[in-house]
């Protein structure tokens, strides 16, 4: 594919480091995600790109795949005007966007303005999509607006390469993980 | 045309109760745009047909036509979610969306849920475009989603009819005002 | 207004020079719609701008605005690939595209590709919109996409502007009058 | 996935009748095209929903995917307008809709309004996009539009499911294999 993306490291991803949830009676974590292809959504509820094309393209991805196949996250990662983006300013705009799949609130950064999450993946803004396979291993990390018809693709063969291997826990260095 | 709005009072319309204005060194009034068409967007941060359709459809007449010909002002009319939209978080949508334009916070209500110029002019939500005359008569009302078509249209019949009488100053009751 | 755009001689304009009219059982002139603005498209079937841009909002006027106020007509200024673009080619497109206004095709040229309508007005090429007063005054023409707000608020100005003089054509039947 | 779309007879599908090829030094087959995804989009030039979607998406997909992995062709199905569809006409459609893969032209039915391609394919109408997988096999036809995300899903899936098998092909010259 043309567009630019990352490959990245063969081991599962660490958690999300966060201080609440939205839409989420239990915290969903990638390890009790296992078996899915996971697409988590890094956004700002007042990051224009993120209102216009990230957001509904999570919608869009919630509704054509199946639940147990493809599972939604949001993350709140808010690196700038803190004060307009706290959880209360969040449950509204949740609310007024229709948004039915959990959002997690990235943890507040310990020196700076970066929260915790959004600093030990790496990101450099929002939105950002992440795609994680089956075992748990972050697989593409797209910045900025990525089209559907890239997007589609990528979930697509993450959803068709993982199934044979499903049996098989993926390994990390020395050790292979139980399941 | 086809499109429900409402013709309203020849009257010259009452000022804006605000409790401030953002992207405005001298807060405006009606009464100094007197001899333009003002175009006024009633909206909420936290609402999304506000930022897909009316936050840009104002950019647009503001781009398109002469300053001193039309006048384009944003008027936040919080009615739901007050915590989540006070001056701070208007000011970071304010600059994330790129809002050039004067915006006038309504004043909170007396009684209620819903602000003073928001009530005093009948709302009956957000966004809603109030278009004036030269005079400063209140001509069109449409709530909702309004094409451009529709609403470039009703501005330049505004343009148009008024420049005539643009001398003859506008009546109310019994006595003529002085311009 | 900053988009570009003609203002054109105040004489009324010639008529369209068609060898005939789809979706008109009698033959629509510039004088028979006398006191109404008068938009006309012309296009090219097979001219991708006019099929995803000037055809849609040709019909949104149509839709929009009174038909005894706003006139919309068509017109199909042929002046490349003519094999692929004779009458019934033009009538199955008309069809598929649902188009109910009439459409007359230009003339053939005397000498060279671009028909006598066509040339006669100078146009440049397709989409271009005619926009004529309630006189048959040809004011606006606008070569390639116009934006609805532009279109809107011209079509508005002629509808406000000329209605005061309606009763004095400048052209009407036999005689000219001086304006 | 929820929206509609056919899973196909595991044999590779019949070749492509047709009665000649633009944008093709040398006529395409599914046969030469094993390895590749391969992605049809049956349709007519006058068909709106064709042009406004189809068109674009199969543009879309020959940008996105590199060439050798996933293959896309035109089939010009023509099943009404015949007269104003011919070869002429498409040829003239292709130039100015910047097409720039290769065009099948359907062979005309031998009692029917219906191409020879289409009626053995079975097409309930265009624009019907159909998808091979690696080995010639149709594992996918969907009519109407297609969403770009569950088509990028569906190809998505195609890459990345049968390279295993690549070696392997159920039928190649002479014999179909089990599977």
């Amino acid at each position: 594919m043309n567009a630019a993306h990352l490959h990245l490291a063969s081991a599962p991803a660490p958690e999300f480091e966060v201080s609440g949830w939205l839409n989420a009676p239990q915290a969903p974590t990638l390890a009790s995600l296992r078996g899915r292809v996971v697409a988590v959504y890094a956004f700002q509820m007042l990051c224009p790109g993120c209102v216009s094309h990230g957001i509904p393209q999570a919608k869009a991805i919630r509704q054509l795949f199946a639940p147990d196949e493809v599972a939604v996250l949001g993350l709140h990662t808010v690196f700038e005007h803190h004060a307009a983006m706290q959880r209360a300013a969040l449950e509204a705009f949740v609310h007024e966007y229709r948004i039915g799949f959990p959002v997690g609130i990235d943890s507040p950064g310990e020196a700076g303005p970066v929260p915790r999450t959004m600093a030990r993946y790496g990101l450099r803004g929002t939105p950002t999509l992440l795609l994680f396979d089956r075992h748990g291993v972050l697989r593409h990390s797209l910045f900025g607006r990525a089209e559907d018809l890239q997007v589609g693709a990528l979930i697509g063969q993450l959803l068709a390469r993982e199934r044979e291997v499903a049996d098989d826990p993926p390994c990390d260095g020395d050790a292979c993980s139980l399941q």
